[in-house]
C-alpha cells in the first residue's frame, strides 16, 4: 500500500469538516486534495484548517481532476443521487453520506451508475464502526449469544431539530431512524420483512404540523424469525441515548451509553453520574475515522467496501414501510414498498 | 389495630406455602388459621411447618368456619372464579392469585359476587410491591420523569415450563405476560387501548405443538398516547430477566436485575459478575410478603386493596387481545375483546 | 437431624431481638425457649412477639434450665466473658456477640472454660455470612484470583454513635474495626503480623474528647506477604459503605454496596441512583440468620463452628495493636501485644 | 492568539511521537518545527509521519534555532535536568516529561535556571488532564464532597517492565508511583507531610534482584489531616487499573476504569464485560493532547503553566521518602528528605 489515495470532499458543512479532519490528520494513506462547497467561504475555511490545497464552489471541479481517486459526498441529501451518478461516470470511487436519497427510483439510478462504472461505493453508516455496536455484532456473528431471537434498539436524540430542518428531512424515519434500520440489519445479519409502527408527536407540535412524528416504537420481523424493536425520540433531556440489546438462545449482549468520565459522586441526596456524551459528534467521533479508514483501505486494496450501495437502499425501503405502517395503522411488508435488491 | 386477622389458605402448593410462611412468621397482624388442599398430605405438611392449627381437603371447611375472616385462593386457576363467588357469599375477604380466570364471563361473575357481598378482593400481582418496580412507579407518579411517553418491559423466564403445564396454562399471554400487562398499567397509571403482537416459537417446539408461543414482542398504545413494548421469552439462559424502563419528557427511570451478590471478578479473560437471581421465588421474595401485608392492612383498616378486582380483569382482556393480534397479524383494540369495566 | 435445639437468649436488646426472630421464624431446627434481660420488660416484649415461652431477668435462669441446649449471649460487652465461663460450666453451647471482651486475659479465661467444658463456641462475626463477602472469600479460596497480594476493606458507618456510647465502646478499633480485622483474616485466610495506623478525629470532636478517633486508614501486613488496608469512617453521609477488594496474581474480586432498588433515574441534571441500604440491620439482615443457622447445625451435627473462639480473640489483639500504632505513630507487630493463640 | 508556537521536540521515542502527532494534527496553534534524537533514523521517521520540516541528532540544534519558541523534552530521564538548564539559558519555554530527575540537587539546579531565565516550564503529569481525574478534582475543589478526609489511589500496570529497564528506572516509586504522588497532591490540593510504605516483590523476582519492589501500599498523611493510600502493582492481569476515590464530609467521588466498549454479555456462565483499556497509550490518549494544548496556551497567553516546576520536584521528594520508609520500615516525614520548596 505505498500509494496515497487522493480524495475530493464535496460539501464543507459539519460532516464534511469531520471527514476532512480525519483525512488530514488521522488516515496517513489518504490525502484531502480538494474541497468544494456552494458556499465557497466554508470550503476555503476548511481548506486552510486542514491543509487542503484546492478549493472550488462546484463539485464538478473534483470530478474533472484526473489526480483525484475518490470523492466524499457530504452535501445535502437531495444532491446525493446525482453526484453519485456523476462521480461514477467520472470513474471516482465514492463515499456517500446517508441517506442516498428519499426516493427508490433515484437510488436505483445511482446504484446502477456505480455498477456500470465498476467503482466502489460506501454509504456513511458510521455507527457500524462504533466499538459498542461492533462488539454487539461480534457477539451475534461469533455465536456467543447463540441464535438471535430478539433485538432492541434505543436511539434518542438530545433535542429535536428546528421545524425548518424537519420540513426537508424526509421525516424522522428517513432522517433519524434510517441509522437504526441499518443497525438492525447489521446486528442481525438478515433482512426485515415486515414493519409495524406505533408513533406520535410528543416532543414538539411544530414537528406534527409538518406532518412528521417525533416519537416512535417500530416493530421489526426478520426473515429468520427474529423480532425487534426500535425506540426513537427526538428529545431525551439527559442526552444522546444510544443502546442496543440482542437476545439469543445462548445469552444476550447489551450496550450502554458512553460517558465522558466514569466518576460516581455519592452525596446525602443520591448517587450521581454525569450525563452521557451529548451528541453524535462526541459519541461517534472515532467511528467517523474508522469508516473512512475502511473506505480508503477498500479502495487501495481493491476489496469490497464494508457498507455497500444496497445497504444504502434497503433502509430507505424500511423507512418508507415504517411510514406506510404509521399512516395505515397496520403491519406493512417490505415487499409492498419494493424489492430489497435493486433492479 | 389490636385484632389479628384469621386467614384460611386454599391450596398448599408452591405459592400457598409462600403465603403461609409470610402469615406465620412475617405478618404479626395475621394468623393462618386453616389450610386446605385436595392433596391433604400437602396441607398437613404445610400446617406442621407453619404452625397452622386446622387442615382440610375441601376449601368449604374454611368458608364454613365463622372465625375465619379472609381467604387466600392459591389453588389452580380453573378453581379461582368459583371460589371467589363462594368466598364472597360466605362473607370472607379474598386474596386471589393471578389470573382470576381465563374467561371474562367467569371473571365478571366473580367480581359481581364480590361487589354484591361487599367483601374486599385483592389480586396477587406481587410485582407491584417489588422495590424496583415500586421505585419506577414512584418516578412516574411523582413527575420525576415528566410526562411519560414510552415504556419497555422485559420479562424473560429462565426456563420454559413443561408442555403438560403449557396445555392448561391458557397460553403464554394469560400465564406469563399477564404480569407484564399489569405492570404496564401500574407503571403508566392509564389503560392500554390497542395491542399489536409479534410472536413465535423459538425456545421449544413442544410449546408450538400446543398452539402456544414462547417468545413475543407486544406493542401497547395507551389512551394517553404512551407507546410501550413487552418483551417475553420463556428462556433466558442467564436467568430471570426482569427490567422496566419508562421514558418521559423530563427523563427516564430504568431498573436493573437483582443479584444475590454485588461482586465483580476481573481476570485475564474478562470482567465477570455472577448471574442474576434465578427465578421468582428468589427475586420476588419480599414482594410476596408486602402484598399480603397490604391486604391484611386493607382489611383491618377497611381501606381499598391496592390491587382491586378490576385489576384482575383488565390484564385478561389484554391477554386475549394480544392473542387475537397474534392470530390475525394486526393491531387489535381492546374494545374488540370487551369493555375495561365489568358490567 | 430430628432434634430441635432449645436455645436461651441472654439480652433482649437490638441484636437479641434479631436473633430471637430468626430462631422463631426462620430456623425450624431451633426453638427459642427462654429470653432474659436485666430489663425484664424488654424480655417480656420480645417473648410475646416471638412466641418464647419463658422469661427471666437473670441469665442464670437459662443456665439452670436443663432443657436448654445452647445460649446466645447478646448482652453488653462487659458481661460476655463471665457469661461464657458460666455457660460453659453449665454445659451449654455458646453463641457470643463480638467482641468477646476488651481484655485478652478475660478472653483467655473464657476460651479456657469453653475448652475445659468441651462445649461449642461461635463468635458473632456475621459479615462472613454476607453473600458479597462470602463470594469474595470463595474467589480467594478457589484460586480464581490466584495468589492474593493486596486487600482493601472499606467500612464506613452512616453516622457516629453518641459520645456516651463511645465512652464504653472500647474505642473505634475494638468496636467498629473489629469486624474489619475479622474480615481481613477471613478473606485472606492467614494472619496479620504487623499493623500501622493513620487516624484522626474528623467527624465529631466529642469523639476526640473521649480519646477516641473516628477516621482511620490501617495498613496490614500478613504473614504470607499480603498487604492490606482498612478504611474506616464513623460518618459517610451517603449511607453505609461496606466494600472489599482482593487483588491477586490472577485477578481481583471487588464487591459493591447493596441497594434496596436497582433503579437508575436519568434527568437533565445527572444520572441518579438511590442511596445504598442505610445500616447493618438492613444490609446484613440475611447474614444474621445464616450465622445462627450455621451455629445450630454445628451443634446438632457436632461439627466445628464456622467462627471459633480464637476468631474472637485475634481481632482484639489486632485492635490493641492498631491503637498502639496510633499512639506511638509507628508500625506495631502483633506479637508486641500477645500471641495469636490462647494459652 | 494569531501567532503559532514553533516547537522543537527532543526525543523521538514513544512519548516524543505522541506529542509530535498532537502538535501536527490536533493543536492548530502550535507547529512542530524540529525533532531530534540521538537515533537520527527515529527522528527522520517521526518527521516524515508528522510533517516536521527539520531533523537533527543533537538537541543543541533546536536550542540554536532562533525561530523555535519552545521545546518538549522527551529524551531519557538522565538528560532532563541538563536539557532544562540549556533550554532555559537559550530562552526557550519548556515542557519536560516526568520525572525531572532522580536527584533533588539536579532538579533544583534546573528549576533555578528556569527561574533565572524567566521561561515557562510544565511537567508532563498528563493524568491531571484525564477527564476522570479532572472530574474528581472538580468535586473536591467545588466542595461537592465537603472537606476531604481520605483519598485512595489505585494504580496498577498491566505488566512489569523488563529488568533492564528497572535497573535504570530509579525504582518503582520514582518511575511509576511518581504519577500517583502527583495525583494525590493534585486531588487534595495540599501537601503530604508523612509517608509510610508497605511493599514487596510479588510479581517478578528479577525486579527484587535489582533491589526494587513491584507491589506497594503507601500511606500518606497530608498537612490538612487528610489520610490517603496509594496501591501499586506492576502487574494486573486484567489490564491497566487506574482509579481514585476521595471521601469527604459531604460525600465521595470515585472513578472507574475506562473501557473500549460498554457492552455486557450475559451467558449461562456469567455476566461478562471486556477488559479495560490496556495501557496508558490507550487510556490516556486525550490527556496527552490536553496537557500540551494547555502548555501552548500558557506560553501564547503568557499565563502560568498548569503543572509548574515545583510540581516536578515534590513528587521526587515523596518517592525518596517512600523508599526510605520501605528501607527503614517506619513512617518518614518529607522534611527528612528535603524541603518542599526549592532553594
Amino acid at each position: 500500500m505505498n500509494k496515497r489515495l487522493n480524495i475530493g470532499i464535496i460539501g464543507a458543512g459539519r460532516i464534511g469538516k469531520v471527514h476532512a479532519e480525519s483525512l488530514a490528520f488521522r488516515i496517513p494513506e489518504a490525502h484531502p486534495a480538494m474541497i468544494t462547497d456552494v458556499n465557497i467561504e466554508a470550503a476555503r475555511d476548511a481548506a486552510e484548517r486542514f491543509g487542503i490545497p484546492l478549493v472550488a464552489a462546484d463539485a464538478a471541479a473534483i470530478l474533472a481532476d484526473a489526480t483525484i481517486d475518490a470523492v466524499l459526498i457530504c452535501s445535502s441529501t437531495n444532491t446525493h443521487a446525482d453526484l453519485i451518478v456523476d462521480a461514477a461516470r467520472a470513474g471516482k470511487h465514492i463515499f456517500c453520506e446517508k441517506p442516498v436519497d428519499h426516493g427508490l427510483e433515484r437510488i436505483d439510478k445511482a446504484l446502477e451508475a456505480v455498477q456500470a462504472a465498476g467503482v466502489k461505493l460506501q454509504i456513511g453508516f458510521n455507527r457500524r464502526f462504533d466499538t459498542n455496536f461492533a462488539r454487539a455484532r461480534a457477539a451475534v456473528a461469533s455465536g456467543e449469544i447463540g441464535t438471535p431471537q430478539m433485538i432492541h434498539i434505543i436511539s434518542r436524540d438530545p433535542a429535536p431539530p428546528p421545524a425548518s430542518y424537519v420540513k426537508v428531512s424526509g421525516g424522522m424515519f428517513l432522517d433519524m431512524t434510517i441509522h437504526d434500520f441499518d443497525m438492525a440489519r447489521f446486528l442481525i445479519g438478515d433482512e426485515v420483512e415486515e414493519i409495524y409502527t406505533a408513533a406520535g408527536v410528543m416532543v414538539d407540535p411544530a414537528i406534527g404540523a409538518e406532518g412528521d412524528v417525533d416519537t416512535a416504537v417500530i416493530t421489526l420481523r426478520f426473515r429468520n424469525g427474529v423480532i425487534g424493536t426500535i425506540d426513537n425520540s427526538r428529545k431525551a433531556v439527559y442526552g444522546y441515548d444510544q443502546r442496543v440489546e440482542v437476545f439469543g438462545s445462548a445469552g444476550s449482549i447489551a450496550t450502554a451509553n458512553r460517558y465522558a468520565n466514569q466518576a460516581v459522586l455519592s452525596t446525602v441526596e443520591s448517587i450521581h453520574q454525569d450525563l452521557p456524551m451529548n451528541f453524535f459528534m462526541d459519541r461517534y467521533t472515532d467511528s467517523f475515522v474508522s469508516e473512512l479508514r475502511c473506505f480508503v483501505q477498500a479502495v487501495l486494496e481493491d476489496k469490497p467496501t464494508p457498507v455497500a450501495g444496497i445497504d444504502g437502499r434497503i433502509p430507505v425501503v424500511m423507512a418508507l414501510a415504517a411510514r406506510k405502517s404509521y399512516d395505515e395503522r397496520r403491519p406493512v411488508r417490505l415487499e409492498e414498498i419494493g424489492t430489497l435488491a435493486h433492479a
